[in-house]
């Protein structure tokens, strides 16, 4: 049999959006309330202290309404003004994406740049800051999807706090998926988002902004006001009593509820623990059954993506495509530098569950055999399920 | 009994967000697939297909992923530059509004303003473009929902056409509820969406963007790119062959899709006589009952919302809040200049049904007479009645 | 304008199926689990004891798989025996129709029937048993929903308990929509489902079993066993640690979750309130306009279903046509001796709002004067709303 | 980690009820509608109509509102005269368990009984039918689901039929999964359901009756009247021109709507192909890994369950929960005589995609090793690879 291109798949693991938990896809089927409507405006509030709780905040996150690409824009655009120094870490196609951003807003620029499989060093943070005290921004991509790595936000945000910068952060794959939180890396904006490790579509940003990031963007005379990439428009709208900028949407609200309950009533550490242990299965499977990781090292590979390296001589899209045809299965590849070089198996929300490391690294090994490889794809499950029931 | 703030109303009557039709809701719990899944591809470019059915365009449409007021936004970001001179047709609180917008982008703005119950004169514009050949947009409000009235855009877009300037139309609660298509009126930049009379919940925009208008904003060094401001980014995103440049929102497309099918199969025609005799049972209704209409003549009055004057001595706030608690029904406000003047009563998508007519003049007579009003309530009825069964 | 007949009308306001709550519907497409999985059978059992506390039984209530005829059939073939001798209360289609299958199961059968548009007197009943000692089982349905009208169980059963009989009760169409319970009425099987005034779709039974009930079953050799009409074989299905005795339906079992969990929540005084509510505006208004009710008095008048006499030389079909093609709006006909004799408008869970008698009288009022009736449709609107009024 | 008993696993592979598809789910929540509306009565008579095209049939199949059970029991009472000689044919429990039925409606049963490992031999029925010219009717189960066998229905019935005896057919888990039609096995009932291979919930028999069934059952004076239990009840209720004996399950009929459109757009014949490769598929993996089938050989293995030997000194209950909580797969157990011998891994519907069979052979290999087996867990996956990988 042959898996269409125009039917769904049957399981969709990839780096987002993925497939939602079933309960949240149920959400987004509730009544839409008028925005004014009091019942909405109680219920948004409440869906904020959700997420307030969730991001194990102390002041109101602000939900955006659109992808986190809009987060990401509305932070730059609104905390980055011409006289910033800003220092951007790169360590992967989103983390360096984001210095484009920022350019845009000032054209002070300073990057630490490491290669794509590679992670940020909080030394060379320390370093760059003592050297250039000018420096007032510092923006970081936690999880680099296209490749998969973390990079140590905690440990640099600490370093950036002590410096005095302000700290934009980019979690938005990472954030639900493993231990981090707006205040445990210090961050001023720390920019996340459903559509992840949270199980829920795309369409929303969800944003934990410092106290003192609500003052340096109000005293910043070009960040954003009456613009859907104002983060300032948005900072009463948590309350009933206040009314909206513009109309939110309605049906993502309904979704992120949903999600937000999913997670706190399994209680995060849980969460966490099945996207680790998924991943941690998954590089095992591969590295026994003769594969690479894209990563440097297992240390930074990312609990919530693993990035496979693409065998020499196969051709990655085919690759993949022979995944979906085959097995209906469906990974993702990787973006801009990444992209050709590494297969990213996700692990995120409903499909961070150990079972599927066992059907990522079957569909793998199964597709590159067929394309000529002879990898030991019973050795990986072994290996794999070695992993899983020493958890257990 | 009383409805409670904190639970759903009975019936939701507003001018949007409206209530969305049943198969919509149920199709936003579709599968949430990979953006880059084939099947997704294959999926949003019929679903594009479709809106440009709808729409009646020769030209593909864009979606961004973002309530409505992001397109306009986007429209004068992208279309209007600081050589432009921009005549904004102001006939309400949203054509004022765009007024801020494109000034933003350019300091020429110049502007027809009417009283927000009135509607904007196609001579008038004629003789200001006369008067002011160097205008090079024209910018325009189709259905100013606060206000409840229409302008004549299919006239006022030949006489720009005629003149040779751009036509900015936001026609975002227009369109799917009257007759009204981007070529019918010449419009370069037509911005609508799926949540007020195609039944679907905010987050999305649908634009009908003209060739010229393409190569207008290409060559516009300041139109947004790499942005979620950017029309420009969308250009190929139609395309499965094509990538997004940043992640669309699935559960909306996949609601939108949905929401063009009831609009198609249904049959436009009959989408559009229901909303104008839902409209027109109104206003009969509530004249007969003893209320005044907001617009200066029942000509320009909307048939997708019906905007009620508020009785001297009335607090609209109060109204409304009276006709949610004692009959669980909501309606809208005004906004701006017409807030605290005038209640409207919105006809729109599922809530489109001259039956619902009797409904929203029954509460609002109701709670009228509770405020001390002294209305005909039953014979407001039978004469909603009356226009309803002269339909039949 | 024409509602077609294969279309979806606009509301439905029948006595049954009515829509399901939003949410309900919602709870339907719930995961369906296989019915030996853990969390299936601890699920159950939760739905279990909410159905029992919503019944305030101290015992626990039986759930069948199938539309409550299937309990009622159950009943008699599980109660009755060759040797009972029954007296079987007939105060309209359904109560009757039960003789007939007590007569299936005993020979015995005595009755006293009233006029379909009364109810049964208490005091008949004592008389009866007074006169027939050897009566051992008695039976009546509450609601005789063909006809609107209610049966005062309450005090039929004290009468019975008395006597010592067993008391089978039809409660399909009252419980949840007013007050009655199991143990209110002294039942020895009180049968209802979730499909009327609790807001689910037909397709499950809840049935109230004695102590008494469940110790004369087992002693009825001709009790059915390993059969779907076998209430025996569920006694113990409710526990998590015991098999079915076949698979129950899953998704009813979802959908009828969220139904007893909307109930326990609004509060079923709150929901008995506005299911009487509408009932008595509609009424009013019904009489106000010109027309007479089913009921020989408002006292036995059900607060979920509204029977209005059909008026001399009007087609009641034609009438129901003509509603719901003018409309949208459907009622229920009569059933067999009422068939034809009357309309009947439902109130029933998320159609028990006041605001849904405006609706109902107005349809109904146009549709009759479209007939060559003369009612004063607006006469009844504001009569109705003066009830409605009254209760804020 | 540990799965907990009362959360949801992560995926069920059962022998039935299993999860619905998506698409069917959601279906489940659409509008509840009035049974007497004529939309409704329209889309009836639709769904049967598409029933009978998926299920081949020359006449208009029967829905019964309650589970096959419901069907079969209904099946043996309308069509089993107490002068009637019947041949039951038991292969396995539910085989064996018919026989009970049909003796309590005829005294005269004969059956011919083999080990529940193995099938029925036509010739052994042709020959019982020789010695035995008084039979008048023979009842099989197709897919005696507790063993995981297939019966040879098709020849059986060609016998059957040259006898001119009646054929009752159980073919409830193999009818979607497999190549199996009323008419080609020349049934006279032949019950199935949506909760099996079409993906549905439980809650729902179809049924194929032959002309001369219902002459039959019309002749029979004790077939069900006026009971859930009829067939009869039901024989015009496809028609949209004629009343229900009592309320269908509304929301069960939408659901099967969906699910018949599911199968007949993929085409029965793909459907049946992914049954049998991912049936295939984990029969090679059992076997490689060292685990012994259920089925005497392969050719009578069902592909739509695969019922593995539980290995010796293993306690099957402990396996199950074993498999549950380390990998949160769901599994079936036997049933009866079968109970504690063997493990079922069901291929149903949304289930029946061969990566499903690698995750259910890592998880029961698993499993079993951790409870002391010595399996080789990646032997069986590289077979079950080769079986997909050869099909590809």
């Amino acid at each position: 049999m042959r898996y269409k291109d125009n039917a769904d798949p049957v399981i969709t693991l990839t780096s987002g959006p993925v497939n939602a938990y079933a309960d949240v896809l149920r959400g987004l089927s509730r009544t839409v309330l008028y925005d004014y409507d009091p019942a909405f405006q109680l219920f948004y509030e409440n869906v904020v202290a959700k997420a307030q709780k969730a991001m194990r905040l102390s002041t109101r996150p602000v939900l955006l309404q659109g992808e986190p690409v809009m987060g990401l824009e509305a932070a730059a655009a609104s905390l980055i003004s011409s006289e910033d120094v800003v220092l951007n870490l790169a360590s992967g196609v989103y983390g360096k994406g984001f210095g484009y951003w920022a350019k845009r807003y000032s054209p002070n620029l300073l990057e630490i740049e490491t290669p794509y499989n590679e992670s940020i060093d909080p030394q060379a943070v320390a370093d760059m800051l003592k050297k250039h005290p000018e420096i007032t921004v510092v923006s970081v991509c936690h999880h680099d999807t296209p490749s998969g790595t973390i990079n140590p936000i905690d440990e640099i945000g600490a370093i950036v706090s002590a410096h005095g910068a302000y700290f934009i952060v980019d979690a938005v794959s990472s954030f639900g998926g493993m231990k981090t939180h707006p205040e445990d890396c210090k961050a001023d904006l720390y920019v996340t988002g459903p559509n992840k490790c949270l199980g829920a579509p795309p369409g929303l940003t969800m944003m934990g902004v410092s106290d003192r990031a609500w003052a340096r963007m109000k005293a910043n005379p070009s960040a954003p006001r009456a613009s859907v990439l104002s983060i300032l428009d948005w900072e009463d709208a948590w309350s009933h009593e206040k009314p909206f900028p513009f109309t939110p949407s309605v049906a993502e609200i309904n979704g992120l509820d949903v999600a937000l309950d999913l997670y706190l009533n399994e209680g995060p550490e849980a969460v966490w623990a099945r996207h680790a242990l998924t991943a941690k299965a998954t590089r095992a499977g591969a590295l026994a059954m003769g594969l690479s990781l894209w990563a440097a090292s297992e240390k930074i590979a990312s609990p919530t993506t693993t990035s496979i390296r693409t065998p020499q001589g196969v051709d990655e899209a085919a690759l993949r495509q022979a995944v979906r045809e085959r097995y209906g299965v469906v990974f993702s590849s990787g973006r801009g530098e990444t992209l050709g070089k590494l297969t990213r198996v996700g692990h995120m929300g409903p499909t961070a569950q150990p079972i599927y490391a066992v059907a990522a690294l079957t569909a793998l090994g199964g597709a590159l055999n067929a394309m000529g490889q002879k990898l030991a794809v019973g050795r990986g499950i072994d290996a794999a399920l070695a992993v899983i029931d020493a958890d257990a």
